[in-house]
């Protein structure tokens, strides 16, 4: 009996074909079948962008799956399935595929879902992630910030909880990076104003693209409509840290120092 | 006059050297010279450990900074100047300088405080940094578990914020990521079983390394001395999320979904 195939969950980075692992870089140039993601039949692939733009060629054999913009559990599933399908009898003839993944294949990816209902057809494939570089570090390292320092809080979450939520989550954190920032940028953007903290905020689309862009002054793309790949970054350097018990400190009792 | 060199913060991800970024080995590889941070003079390196075990050897050149682990603001301070001091010549020389960082020199990391005091010594000096995987994602995708999906929200902390801290977040956030677990294992697994999370919890020591260990039954750690690089993730699958304002969805007058 054949071995059968793994299924890879291969991170590339958020876009700057730099950021590529070795050990992605390795697979991709080894003897497994390519399969991408794409928002719908005959669209673009922002993953397979970024191996282009690494210099290496797309083969013949690539797969393209489609997982569309949709958060409607009965599409997605369907979706999923038909993903699964397509890469399922190369993965039991020992072939091993690639799924390409913009960003890290852990953080906001479709590649759990895909694997998930993969394991759910045939629980024999095995599966692997190559972990990879987020957007969010790319842009703290492009800016020269730390995303995180010392004893820092650090909450990664879509804006789209609302502004009551980032005010709030402001209080309890040193540094909020906010994902799909678009509906709601101009309220952030008074939000930030409010609170004293736009010097304090960097906003960036699509790091380590040809295309990227960094804004310093927020109220510059208040009335923007931004690309979906765009981020931001705010610090609260004013947050009362509070006591943080540290490396083999005696604990009370109770076991707490920061009640 | 000769133009300065460059201090780059090389992010060498958590320890796996197949996590090396093609920048970084990039880099590694070139003129630059390398320095690296130790504890103590003569202490082992982690960082220089991920590039030995990538198959590199270590130049004589290269150059051991130190940076003690303490918290007292004005021992660092003078480590950091020291450090500074150490690698200026070179930089002002034209020479480039490869600070060798483990996991992602924005999170978390030494290097940050490095760039800065240099950048007081002589404002002209070009810093870079080249942003690695950090040690949760790679955890993370060890584990084959998604960090963030979807709407998730994710939150990264030393667990020495303390129990009353890390309960409170298990409500506002679907995955916790904790950092420095040791001196208060013992109580957050406590918290967790009590709270019926730990089915749901993974430890995660050195990943990537050769002696690194997963845990997925807490308690059979609960009285042990951990490493200083070990984290606990958790997912909190019960948490409510509320709404979320999406793509283009128009705003309510008052810019907010989620009051």
């Amino acid at each position: 009996m054949t071995a059968k195939g793994c299924l890879y969950g291969l991170s590339l980075g958020p876009g700057d074909p730099g950021l590529i692992t070795r050990r992605a870089w390795e697979l991709l140039r080894g003897k497994g079948l390519w399969a991408y993601p794409v928002r719908h039949w005959g669209g673009d692939s922002f993953a397979l962008d970024i191996v282009r733009r690494a210099g290496l060629a797309v083969p013949d054999s690539a797969m393209p799956l489609c997982f569309p913009m949709t958060h409607q559990p009965e599409v997605l599933a369907r979706h999923w399935l038909a993903a699964a399908q397509t890469i399922l009898s190369s993965l039991e003839r020992g072939q091993d595929v690639c799924f390409l993944v913009e960003g890290d294949a852990s953080t906001y990816s479709t590649f759990g879902h895909l694997a998930r209902t993969l394991r759910a057809l045939d629980a024999d494939i095995p599966v692997a992630v190559i972990a990879g570089v987020t957007s969010y570090q790319a842009a703290a390292a492009h800016l020269g910030l730390a995303l995180a320092d010392a004893d820092d809080r650090l909450a990664i979450l879509p804006a789209g909880y609302g502004i009551h939520t980032i005010d709030h989550l402001l209080d309890e954190f040193d540094a909020l990076v906010l994902l799909k920032v678009k509906p709601l940028l101009a309220d952030i953007i008074d939000l930030l104003e409010r609170r004293g903290l736009l010097a304090h905020a960097r906003f960036v689309e699509k790091v380590g693209c040809p295309e990227e862009r960094t804004v310093h002054d927020l109220r510059q793309i208040r009335d923007e409509r931004v690309n979906y790949l765009s981020l931001l970054l705010v610090h609260n350097p004013q947050r009362p840290k509070g006591e943080v018990a540290r490396g083999c400190r005696k604990r009370t009792p109770q076991g707490e120092k920061h009640p």
